[in-house]
């Protein structure tokens, strides 16, 4: 389960290119069989982001004629969803599909890689990870973990979640027993909200008996398969604390490095195209998704200004508290804040006023 | 100049399978050398548009360990911007980096490829195309010319462009001399504009002697470096022409078939990497370039609504013509229609309204 060692491999190759004189040794030394793991954070169950995993092994698969085979995992089969990184780390798996923001607990600038809440959406996001500093950053943050990545799906902007009563003021957060995690649920803490870890089998009951009074997930496609409609009918957006969340692949860096340089070309891109996989088909499935909801009796709100306002003033006090005692996270959060004071004023002037009148002459377009 | 024939390739590479038992001749079989040429519609001049072809040949390049080398060349070297399809169908290149809507004349569909006016952004239109029947659609119709495509960049919205005096009322149109192409150009054609056809070195004097009154090109960052701003200081947006431009690799039919396998995977792969590459390095250029020329004097305004809403009727009218006279317009016109009508509602709930807060409160976040 481990790459073939590209100096044995060669070895191997010098033996045969003396038997004869055609150019396909050399064509075989730089394209060794290769088998990676795969271990990915997300249950089978959410085909999207999972899917994701598996899109990206068989683009890899078929752009190497089947030479580069990658195995992709779920939760548990080898490690826990949030100790993905962790394998990757100590060479358990070769590569892990996962959030960095699980591993915030250990650096929290990863928190930075994946989205910070009221950072930015999908198409900002991926444009300071290429353009703006955030690939040097958060994988120069990585090396230390003996790790790489790539950047490998995103979610685009997430709901809010799923409330059993309607939430209006600032003090309706008060004591709320929300499952929601990372910085999202830190910030809300600061407004009074219990955030709750909670696997995702446990949480209907949890609802339904009053243990949690709200849960958040991704989005429509993924929330409506999890049935929650029927224990917490009120449906809120956006999920401010995750506008457009970055999903990476997590590569082991002795192994990344072991690669040809072609097949890491071959996987740079496989990722960016899978990346464009799972956006578009969440862009394509959750519109469907959301009109079925709304027709099963979910009511659809939209977070209050003071809420939004009281949370992006306790996001602020958590970045200021974070970025002083800790250089990595004030590093890519630094980085995050300039992309996005030069990128906002002109997406304000254009791409928002474009998307503006669409949306409000749509049914006349 | 052309790619080897797979099927001599073979014949060859059996020879030597019989001269040795190692498995390299089997490997050598699938990865012929191969040399493309492509033609770009866009000049040298334009580094992010014409950049995004010379990214994605040396993703090709890079991927293949050097075996499949892709030529770039500029308008004029072999045909011209508008040609591009046309070398592409006979045979004279391989493929070309192209707007489809340049073919309109031969094939209105193809403009439904590109984006209409009033149609979808950037990300929507890539969901359309992978998952909601858009590649399908004009792939089918491109078969009739001998070609297949790829996505592969996009401008994102662009602007308006640069007007000699400002444009308040729909009676302001009348008689404009606009440097527009495409569906954007009769469109507005409908509303009293001139739309002129000018080469971009004569856009300058063109302006300064007033016999165009307003030009329209890309974005702040392309925009900035024609220098229109000293001659036509009202710059604006949005572009809703152009809300998210697709550009295409447009690839003739027997090559694309006649290419291994592998070689299309690691080129459709290589195509979306490269439209991530134009978008997020847009994304992150524009909004600095726009802080340059405002502060070289550019004036920003944004169209009016009544302007906006004119200018949908008159598309509207337009598509319904065309979709009257034309079966494949219709059928492309009618699939990007109801992939709008799915995700706009879903938008307006969340991802709008998670931009329109970071929008809101900019400066503050």
């Amino acid at each position: 389960m481990t790459t073939m060692k590209r100096r044995n491999f060669l070895k191997g190759a010098g033996l045969a290119a003396a038997a004869t004189s055609v150019a396909a040794p050399a064509i075989a030394q730089s394209s060794p069989e290769v088998r990676w793991r795969l271990t990915s954070s997300f249950p089978k169950s959410l085909d999207t982001i999972f899917g994701t995993a598996q899109t990206f092994a068989k683009y890899m698969a078929d752009a190497t004629d089947g030479k580069f085979q990658i195995q992709v995992f779920a939760p548990g089969e080898i490690v826990g969803g949030l100790q993905a990184m962790d394998a990757v780390e100590n060479g358990s798996v070769e590569c892990a599909h996962t959030p960095t923001y699980y591993y915030i607990g250990r650096e929290p600038a990863l928190g930075v890689a994946t989205g910070l809440p009221f950072s930015l959406n999908a198409r900002q996001s991926h444009s300071w990870w290429h353009f703006a500093g955030g690939k040097e950053i958060i994988n120069e943050i990585l090396g230390k973990y003996n790790c790489t990545s790539l950047v490998c799906g995103n979610s685009g902007a997430q709901m809010g979640g799923f409330f059993r009563k309607e939430i209006n003021t600032v003090d309706d957060l008060k004591g709320l027993k929300f499952r929601i995690g990372g910085l999202g649920g830190q910030v809300l803490a600061k407004l009074g909200v219990v955030p709750q870890q909670v696997a995702p089998g446990d949480v209907y009951p949890a609802l339904e008996r009053g243990t949690l009074d709200a849960a958040e997930f991704v989005g429509p496609y993924d929330d409506e398969k999890l049935g929650f409609l029927k224990v917490a009918k009120y449906y809120y957006a956006p999920g401010f604390w995750e506008g457009g969340a970055m999903l990476h692949l997590v590569i082991n860096k002795q192994k990344w490095d072991d690669l040809p340089k072609h097949y890491q070309a071959i996987m740079s891109n496989a990722a960016e195209a899978a990346n464009n996989w799972m956006l578009a088909k969440y862009d394509a499935v959750n519109g469907q998704a959301l009109r079925r909801m709304v027709g099963a009796g979910a009511e659809l709100r939209t977070f209050s200004q003071p809420i939004m306002e009281a949370s992006l003033k306790a996001a602020n006090e958590l970045y200021e508290e974070l970025s002083a005692k800790n250089a990595n996270f004030k590093k890519a959060y630094d980085s995050m804040v300039a992309y996005r004071a030069d990128v906002l004023p002109w997406w304000q002037l254009n791409e928002y006023a474009f998307d503006t009148f669409m949306i409000r002459t749509r049914g006349r377009a």
